[in-house]
């Protein structure tokens, strides 16, 4: 598997008055956890959008809500792949908190679409070979 | 089964470069339909919090986006309860475009928390009987 | 002046943890009042993008924030029209509370950009047309 | 004057179908520069609102849209305290695009509140002496 780590502090502008993260805000972190992920991997997805004219909308999520999070609290988010992507790419994320306690367990399903047609085309074959090596890949014993 | 719905107006604020509601403004949507379905049952959730000291956080969320919600479409947000609450309580949010196809369905679970303990409590039991007598009603037919 | 009122109630997303209303959040009550505003003149937005090629993006922005505003509150967004649009044009927001006391006053100027040239454009005529019978007229003696 | 450097890479989620950053997210953009600004200084506003039980409310905010800003730049804030804190504080911001161009200027005033009594105060003192030893200072000479 690929497994990413990239941290963000909570901001005022992201809690609510139950004084926790409000719980729409998480697709963002998400958002930023596999942004980060395909960096590290070599694929900047402003460029896929620009460059290329392939957009990845969302077509699922899943997020579970295991313990709050609260302003100011430098969070991790670990965004891991798990299979090669195929029609649709899955992104994984664990949003851990400052204490290193699980806060928050993510799923997004995203597909492909080809800006000018606004069609969907299967993954992008660079996509693949980019991903594909971790695939299989024990990463905690590297 | 019980099911209301409210209508909403998409803004330029919620829409992203891609054109589309952006996938993490959907968590604020089933807020407003679960909300304003609670409110036509009787029960204003800001008095839950304010008068009687009883939290209800988001314990999981899962979302399916069918089609995109586009800048000032006129949506029909339909949330229902198909079940009487227990421990926790669900709403089930399907999201209409304005030509009434289907957009987004949304699940959210919520639980009930004690302001001053923090500690999880059971369903209170009005909220029960604001439900009870909607359930195994078929509301297609009235 | 043209005047215009739209009620909006404060959703959970737009409090934050001190239990106000975030002061972010305002920019988007701003542009609900002005989108509005337009509208009851007979000028759809999204019209003016999608079928004339115009955008009206924002320059200068100004807050003052009276009253914190809080959740559930049923708002009204008083938004006014003083003079003829010229090269900008220029929306007043006054933010009232449920109980009718002032809560925000916003100042918010747009230009005119074409969207195949990405170049400002004069205030498009019609758009002269119909405010213009508004201003200089008392609106509160009608 | 003191000055502060961050670093912030624009997310999906904060642009718009206009392609830019949406203008009510350069609220969040300047708490985000004054946060970061006051931390560099010694003062962790979160602290200052749990321990000390101050809260700094916004008062004003101006912001000036000088060049859009796009997604995944990454952008500069440049936070400026010119005067030494008395009933109220204001913070200067220059948003800088990745090409170091100026994109937006914005001016935010906040006082002071005590959480308990929910009166308004004067500056506390420790914040004075905090920041008074850099205004007068040319701190571009450093």
């Amino acid at each position: 598997m690929f497994k990413h780590q990239t941290a963000w502090r909570v901001r005022y502008a992201e809690t609510d008055r139950m004084g926790y993260v409000y719980y729409g805000n998480y697709a963002m972190y998400y958002e930023t956890g596999r942004v980060e992920a395909l960096r590290s991997l070599g694929l900047i997805y402003q460029k896929l959008e620009d460059d290329l004219g392939v957009f990845m909308p969302v077509m699922s999520m899943q997020c579970k809500f295991i313990r709050p999070c609260y302003y100011d609290e430098l969070l991790s988010f670990e965004t891991s792949i798990l299979e090669v992507p195929d029609s649709t790419i899955q992104f994984h994320t664990d949003i851990l908190k400052e204490d290193g306690k699980l806060a928050n367990k993510g799923v997004v399903t995203l597909c492909f679409v080809e800006k000018e047609s606004k069609k969907r085309i299967p993954v992008p074959p660079f996509i693949v070979d980019l991903i594909k090596p971790w695939i299989g890949v024990d990463t905690e014993s590297i």
